[in-house]
């Protein structure tokens, strides 16, 4: 029997999530089943909305439950397979716990080929982000060539790719950001039109400013007063996808501020919420053979930032809440894994 | 030249508006041009929306200047005409002054045969208020039978009409009003499912009780604190409808409360603010002509409250704040109009 290391949640956090709410437990790798799958970790994934998965209340998925190894996507090698279609070495993405090895049914992965597609582009620009992004974007927003489009948390998972794809559709794109690096980046290395450091004094100018045409389509990843800020600058008939509220997830009290409902009636203005997981992932396959398309064709480039070791997953989920991530926020579990030369 | 008396606004409230900020004035008749239509106003519709127009504020009409005739919705009968479509005793709706007479361009006005509809119903179900609920309702609240409805100003003129359109599409219709009176009307005589008096202590334990199975569509008209309490009853995919917000309307402060956009996310819904007549006018004729099928029908009631007198405008549009009206707001201007006996 392997040893198994796994990342518990141990108590549950009021307000910002701490180290010390996860610990290092090390158990033994179960006996699979038929149809289960051994798979060892090699990139894990930290999202915001694991926020609400590790407070009791309700949120989109199911609480973590304490005192077992927590989960989300991930991308790793099949190690053992009862199941017929993985062979040892098959590379696959999955719901992975946080731990070194987890046992999955077969029928839950997703098998690529790590010869074209590297892992952490996987998890990335192909991984549930960029979903999120594709469809929330495309299907909610419905972008027009020369709308103006704002993104909040604009240099996150979601947010870059959003921005990619509203370049792609024509738009003139804004992005909100918390660092003057972010904001480089966005506008040099990925060609948004403008970007706005909110933690700048001025940013409610620099804001008016790139956005004296109007917001067509304000795609949301934040809440709290950035939006109130955008609300009152959108056009008639204007989308606002509501993708996160990463500004509202570790308060301790309601949230309160300005009810827009009624300027949402004098703009005949939209706002709808979406899970992409219960909304879209019967129409995944299309999005992700897009997006691989415009990867192939240089349209959009992959971010990602890397931490090492399965012990600083906890880390590397409260980093997203101090906003040090640049792109997809993975961390690297096998440090061994070296992958392969691959087109994208 | 005949005198005309008119309503003028002469100073905008603060607030909530009161009498003093109307004067009656009396100018003569003018000349007609070519194209143009003298009416005689017989009943004109006062309507919270014209609250902005008394504004100073951006709201989703043009403010009515101050020192001449406040228009708004009216039927009437021409007395001359330089337009070939209209002959003196026509029987018409347009947009009427606040006043006796209106000199009006041929081509804003809707004539009607007053021998088979009534002119208070061309203003109440086959006006304005039921375009409202019609396309709201339907185009984008999109009803399926069986899902619940919750109406805020359900005893309104466009707040009648949304539950009993929802009652025709099958669905469970739940009115929210601000007197016993208006909530015995909705059940016994309209054949709302449920409703709720919002000025019981117990009004929010009553809407647990009658919306268990969740909120599937709010129609709202109201705000305030009542949406934040419907809000936290919606179900997945739920359809917000804003149509109107008139607990803010006479507010001095910019109104604070719950941010709920997390909740929207969690739940998949949509928001959707609309203006009837900037997004649906030119399918009125659809909407008017399925209305009135109903009417014959008798699956749908009409309602309205009179008050008597040009003189009394000001007073009727101040009754929309304290609550009085059951359905259609309207005032008789000339009280020698007896109508004639109408199909509907």
């Amino acid at each position: 029997m392997q040893t198994n290391r796994q990342i518990h949640l141990v108590t549950r956090p009021k307000g910002m999530p701490v180290l010390d709410n996860f610990k290092l437990h090390v158990a033994q790798v179960p006996q699979l089943k038929d149809g289960e799958v051994l798979v060892r970790s090699i990139y894990l994934s930290v999202d915001p909305y694991m926020r609400g998965r590790i407070g009791g209340r309700p949120s989109s998925h199911p609480p973590f439950p304490l005192n077992q190894p927590a989960n989300g996507d991930g991308a790793g090698e099949v190690i053992l397979s009862k199941h017929p279609d993985f062979q040892p070495g098959d590379m696959v993405c999955g719901y992975l716990e946080w731990a070194d090895y987890s046992v999955l049914c077969g029928s839950s992965l997703l098998k690529f080929d790590a010869q074209t597609v590297s892992a952490t582009t996987m998890l990335s620009v192909l991984g549930m982000p960029a979903m999120t992004a594709y469809f929330g974007l495309l299907d909610i927003g419905k972008p027009e060539a020369q709308e103006t489009v704002v993104i909040s948390g604009a240099a996150g998972a979601v947010g870059m790719i959003v921005g990619q794809i509203a370049k792609i559709k024509g738009c003139r794109v804004i992005g909100i950001a918390g660092s003057d690096a972010k904001v480089d980046y966005l506008v040099k290395d990925l060609g948004f039109d403008e970007a706005i450091n909110y933690k700048n004094a001025n940013w409610i100018g620099e804001l008016e400013i790139a956005s004296s045409q109007g917001v067509d389509i304000y795609f949301d990843n934040v809440g709290g007063n950035i939006s109130d800020e955008v609300m009152k600058r959108i056009n008639r008939h204007a989308r606002i996808v509501l993708c996160g509220q990463i500004s509202s997830y570790n308060l301790e009290q309601p949230d309160i501020g300005p009810r827009n409902f009624r300027h949402l009636i004098v703009k005949s203005a939209m706002v709808r919420g979406f899970l992409v997981l219960a909304d879209y992932k019967e129409r995944f396959p299309e999005g992700r053979q897009q997006l691989q398309e415009w990867l192939k064709q240089g349209k959009i480039k992959p971010c990602e930032t890397i931490m090492q070791g399965l012990e600083n997953m906890p880390k590397a989920f409260l980093s997203l809440f101090s906003g040090n991530n640049l792109g997809k926020q993975l961390v690297k579990v096998e440090p061994s894994y070296a992958g392969r030369a691959c087109l994208i």
